[in-house]
């Protein structure tokens, strides 16, 4: 008997934690959304410490991502792509900027080999990351996998800006804590 | 209001077109039939010109895979994440081969710049592939994305050996067939 169907979910928290209707409208406080859900994953033990979430040009919130790999033993369900899924259900639109507006992502640490991949076909204009790939692998423990040597110039010629280290402490913080907590998620 | 959820489904054909209870013991067999799953695919008009799936150690069938992004609305569901997770879902493990097994997974052709990271993660053995991405490209017009320079090499440094060209005639007819039909998946 084949399995034909894919079902992942997002954490019951977001519904009550996340404020969906306020605007995020700057860098900060589009990378603070995305760290305060990997705090709030790791505090619920809902998964991994990461968080992500993905903005229209008026910074109105489209969607929201967790890592959820161990809770739905499923390998491709990270933070990014989480939140890339959840807003392309909410518009109906496979590609984000399809309509012609500006779509960011903010992700609270370096997105991943895969995740790099997947936010090239979302449909997004913009990246903000939190951590590093660095601290990722020294404080938390995770591998990122192998990306292009020019990953961000590579993500400029398709249109993608990038910005790095952006409230880059709180987001280690966060790293820091699942480390030094044992959990494996 | 937030989306909470992603729900993706393969097409229903795969109950009545794959035989599941069958061995695929070798490369062939393996290709053959990822590569048969990208051409019924065009066929019955249900996504993209891509097909995977995924083996035990025995040859026997875990999971199956083909290209759901425009049905779905769903920039992730590329073939070979669709045979990873369903192969997942199956077996209750988010890394396939934790049980000690020795993993496949089979495509019609070279995975993109996404399914490339997706397959480090899923604990897979061993990649079978069709169609070059010179051949995606050129035959069906789908962008693949950038990978490390030496991609086969940082595979193999992870344990996942890799195996090219196989039956590549075969599924680049499937390419060409979809790139001429002028159908846009």
């Amino acid at each position: 008997m084949l399995y034909a169907q894919i079902h992942l979910t997002l954490p019951p928290w977001i519904h009550d934690e996340v404020d969906a209707q306020r605007l995020y409208p700057d860098d900060d406080s589009r990378i603070a959304l995305a760290i305060d859900l990997s705090r709030r994953n790791v505090l619920h033990r809902s998964g991994g410490p990461f968080g992500a979430a993905v903005f229209d040009t008026t910074g109105r919130l489209l969607g929201v991502g967790v890592n959820r790999v161990v809770p739905s033993q499923c390998s491709t369900a990270h933070a990014e792509v989480m939140a890339l899924s959840t807003s392309q259900q909410r518009t109906q639109r496979y590609r984000l900027n399809d309509d012609g507006g500006r779509v960011t992502l903010a992700t609270s640490s370096q997105p991943c080999a895969m995740c790099y991949g997947a936010l090239i076909w979302g449909g997004i204009d913009e990246l903000l990351i939190g951590a590093r790939s660095d601290d990722v692998q020294t404080l938390a423990g995770f591998d990122e996998g192998p990306l292009p040597a020019d990953w961000t110039g590579e993500l400029e010629k398709r249109g993608i800006s990038v910005r790095r280290d952006l409230m880059r402490e709180a987001a280690r913080d966060v790293l820091r804590s699942y480390g030094e907590s044992g959990i494996v998620y």
